[in-house]
């Protein structure tokens, strides 16, 4: 086990939050976090499913994906992004949008206890559909083989967040022109049943729990 | 200039897509990037608004930013991901998500040169409101100065796409399970007027024809 995680202001920006809950609020709002590792000196960036686990961030890949065969000891980072709006403003400059993102840095390990990785892998299912891993069949030993589980030890995180209307110069307040927010939203549909559900089988109900989350 | 980029296929997929035209939709498609490089060893992933140039992505950022004053000649990776879905299947094995993920990599090179420099955040602020630029007024010297673009020269870019419905055991089908895929929408709303808006301004036409992007 690392050192009590830092949860550590970014640099540069005034808009900067460090608090627990604030990281873990946008962590458990994500549904893809993007993995950044180096591999030759490159900087690799995946989109991977993800869950919290106690001090670590669980990811999700095949036994062979690159990222769980090279992830051992090697320092990994996710970044978390949620795009809340467009911010437009009455110049160029002053045009952004509003988000909350939360990065967390720290080392890789690979999850090779059988325990642990059958609650990695039921975790991110949950993190995806809340309650889908009681409506299923269990995972069979051939499964669990061939799925890697990596787990980004965390060693430091933070937040930014940026939210509200446009900053415009007060020069230009008067210019008449229409400054705003347009909001971004991401919402969940009707689950679409594909050929072999029967035709007496409602839609799950963590199908609703996942849509309720983005319900505003 | 480098070599013409390769479109090439990803390792151990075979979702993988190489072809120009997908990657250049997804880039089109999506808002923010997620922006790869390594600092200090580590890797570092920061969203950031982007838009596409020749032969390069331009990414935006304050002109003291940590990536703007590093990136000049360092590798670079930008991944664009747009989630379409959650993939519900009969085993946790065969959950996963549909989704449409772009990877580009090359090398930062500052952009210096003034023309570019307009070219470029015009882009930026248009790929997110197109029209935009058209409705505000001019960006002055001093704001161009306090602006750093990074271009992002393509050396190699592929494309990844899930779609359609869980692929379960073929033995899983006679469990009487619902299967199937929820949609995961993202979509724009009503610009929402901020203070300084004459009451008799109407919501400009850029975010209109933003909105229309998303309208499915």
């Amino acid at each position: 086990m690392t050192d009590q995680p830092r949860f550590n202001r970014a640099r540069n920006t005034k808009r900067a939050l460090y608090d627990e809950a604030t990281v873990h609020a946008i962590l458990d709002a994500g549904m893809v976090g993007h993995v950044g590792f180096v591999a030759e000196g490159r900087p690799m960036v995946m989109p991977m499913a993800y869950a919290r686990g106690p001090g670590c961030i669980w990811l999700h890949g095949a036994s062979k994906a690159r990222i769980v065969t090279l992830a051992r000891g090697m320092p990994l980072s996710m970044t978390v992004t949620l795009l809340d709006g467009i911010v437009a403003a009455r110049s160029g400059f002053h045009h952004s949008v509003n988000y909350r993102s939360a990065v967390v840095h720290g080392k890789g390990r690979a999850v090779t206890d059988p325990a642990e990785l059958d609650t990695a892998l039921q975790a991110i299912t949950e993190h995806l559909l809340p309650g889908r891993q009681a409506e299923i069949r269990p995972m069979t030993a051939q499964e669990r083989k061939a799925t890697g589980v990596v787990a980004l030890t965390i060693e430091a995180a933070s937040a930014k967040i940026r939210s509200g209307p446009p900053v415009d110069e007060a020069g230009d307040h008067g210019l008449g022109l229409w400054g705003g927010v347009v909001p971004v939203v991401t919402a969940l549909g009707r689950g679409i049943p594909d050929g072999h559900t029967p035709g007496d089988v409602a839609e799950p109900r963590s199908v609703g729990r996942a849509r309720a989350r983005f319900a505003t």
